[in-house]
């Protein structure tokens, strides 16, 4: 006789009559909750609990993850109905996951699973050589933490795993912020990060305020190679990673704007590292104050990177962020060399890319120069899209030559 | 007494009172026949005239070049009605061109001069060492040809320029089609291209067929990452950018597919010449019925790229053309290993990156396949775009992980 198999044994959600089961069929990974047929049994499951997901004709799709608290009220976890969600499942997730990590990057440093695209809804973990950060942002993977913790261990072999809780994503999933140690230490101090040949300073303890983004690194790139021989200003530079890398291909000087002090040190502290202190200056300040003081003491750089918050993060804040976008621009603009390069970034799901471009073109035609563009950059590929959720690929980095 | 200036010399063409200027104010650098004042004076201007722009107010805006017989009538050359437009002027044009491609590249293979984000509309000037090809394909450039020629010999040392006149664009300026010498001498049989590690025979005088194209660069870079130790399929390969890249950077082996006997020839010659001709197969047959004979024959590959012609050259054909993309990618999908990559490309400037993303997954699920988009590449740096023309920046290529 057959066991019975592991869906069997869990409890099912159905789709509401209306709701077309297409889009979850081509691979859409949310269910929401208008979606579904949410009955005091279904109230009653759990966050984090795992389901069997059905059509409104009872045909069974997929095991998912359900939160009644969350608007994503389900999640696919596996469209194979005789998977098991266990630690040997985690591991062929992380395993898949690392693979394409190893053969891009010759370091351990890198986004190892960037949630949905990797098969782990919710679930961001960063690497930093021996230590893992775990980024459980959906209820499931807090419940289920402990065989996922187990199975990163042992595929990557990494010593220490961190849980970050202070994503924005947890709290519309009425989760915690509690952080954590759930394998060996915390790191005694920042962790020294290598990449395009820089070294930066990560404090994987202190949050995402001065932690590090691996999403920004083919930006780097590019711009570090316009930047030999250049002098910088990188606006909004958090622990630095447009300057750091900049000065790490040769730039002349590189001058690091930002309003957070303990992101100016860490970024003093790469340059240090790097033997590249000399070159390098720290100012703290309002990146729109700073950017009009520059201009009026008459600098001038070679080239200048500005990479803002997220000014438009949601629809509602799309207009305001499009004029704060060009503000930037405009800006900007006139303290770039003739010929120089101006490098602007958005990390805003709500500005499209021809939205954020328009924005960007109109604030240098605004500040009085004219530019071309030459080259687009989105977020590197340890930061895999699914293609239904594309269209909001957030980070946009523009190379205008003035 | 001040001399007359140079536009002072010139004709006058008009905007029509309906036009409005904003346009070519913010640097939009065409305007179109229905928007000029095409009375007989204006008509009778030669084909590749210089003249001075007036707006309907008759101040004047630039000194353009005007071709009553191309629908785009007058292209702006400078907005500086103080400009002289001879030698000095397309050596301040090229020195500028060659400035940023000298700060991104190593050696000197790459396309020097893009048209009007470079300054010189309609002018195509690809670079292959000691050689220059010129694209003339807007009538002032054929006028002009002997101060550009002595320009770019003056800025960039090159020994030999050829003239390509087989710009589909030239048919609709009213030009020949006829090829030259406008210095030195055409190379004595292809010339070695070293790009991205690989070495590609390039046919200078042979034409577009068989001629090199610099614009995948960045995106046969990051196919070659993934290519280490991987066997490659090339679709569509010309002569062998994607499958030289990646032999160079380690591929097992690379299998090249194209219709065209003489550039599967140069594809080997390059495979020779980097000692990997051991690695390489070609295979001379159509696309789609490859793909298929491929499929029947069991074959697997852990790198598939397809970078077909513009299947969507124009909103005509974009339906169609959206199927084909769709047939190339459920075509190639089965053939792709576990974990493995698909690269998708597309030349057409119709289908825009969103329409061309949803038909290539359309297709890889209907090849039974499930896929993240991991890498969204342009054309490379040295094909800078005007921002008001950015829309339609035509090459595009998708790496998915299937």
């Amino acid at each position: 006789m057959n066991q019975p198999s592991f869906s069997a044994s869990l409890p099912v959600i159905r789709l509401l009559p209306k709701t077309k089961p297409q889009a979850i069929r081509h691979g859409f990974p949310w269910v929401y909750a208008n979606e579904l047929v949410l009955d005091r049994r279904a109230k009653s499951l759990a966050a984090g609990s795992l389901a069997v997901l059905e059509d409104a004709e009872r045909r069974p799709m997929a095991i998912v993850a359900v939160n009644t608290h969350s608007r994503i009220t389900a999640r696919v976890l596996d469209r194979d109905l005789d998977a098991v969600i266990d630690q040997a499942w985690f591991e062929a997730k992380i395993t898949r996951a690392l693979k394409m990590r190893e053969t891009l990057y010759d370091a351990p440093f890198y986004r190892l699973v960037h949630a949905e695209s990797d098969g782990l809804p919710g679930v961001v973990i960063d690497r930093f050589g021996d230590t893992a950060v775990v980024q459980p942002n959906a209820a499931w993977a807090d419940v289920m933490i402990e065989p996922l913790a187990a199975a990163l261990a042992k595929v990557t072999g990494v010593k220490n795993i961190l849980k970050n809780a202070s994503g924005r994503s947890r709290s519309l999933e009425g989760l915690d912020e509690e952080n954590g140690v759930l394998l060996g230490a915390a790191p005694d101090g920042p962790v020294p990060v290598s990449m395009n040949g820089a070294t930066y300073l990560a404090d994987l303890t202190g949050g995402q305020k001065t932690g590090l983004f691996f999403d920004q690194r083919p930006n780097h790139a590019f711009a570090a190679t316009l930047s030999k021989g250049a002098r910088v200003l990188d606006v909004f530079s958090h622990v630095g990673g447009f300057s750091l890398a900049a000065l790490a291909n040769g730039a002349a000087s590189a001058l690091a704007v930002d309003g957070s002090d303990p992101a100016l040190e860490l970024a003093m502290g790469g340059a240090e590292a790097m033997g590249a202190a000399d070159r390098f200056q720290t100012r703290k300040g309002d990146a729109f104050t700073t950017l009009e003081a520059l201009a009026a003491e008459g600098k001038t750089f070679d080239v200048v990177v500005c990479d803002p918050p997220a000014f438009a993060p949601n629809k509602q804040s799309l207009e305001a962020g499009l004029r704060a976008y060009e503000r930037i621009a405009r800006l900007a603009a006139p303290l770039v060399s003739e010929g120089g390069y101006l490098v602007l970034c958005s990390c805003s799901h709500a500005a499209d890319l021809s939205k954020f471009r328009n924005a960007s073109a109109r604030g240098i035609g605004r500040g009085g120069r004219r530019g071309t563009l030459i080259h687009t950059g989105f977020a590197g590929p340890d930061h895999p899209l699914l293609p239904q959720l594309a269209e909001s690929g957030y980070l946009k980095a523009l190379f205008f030559r003035l």
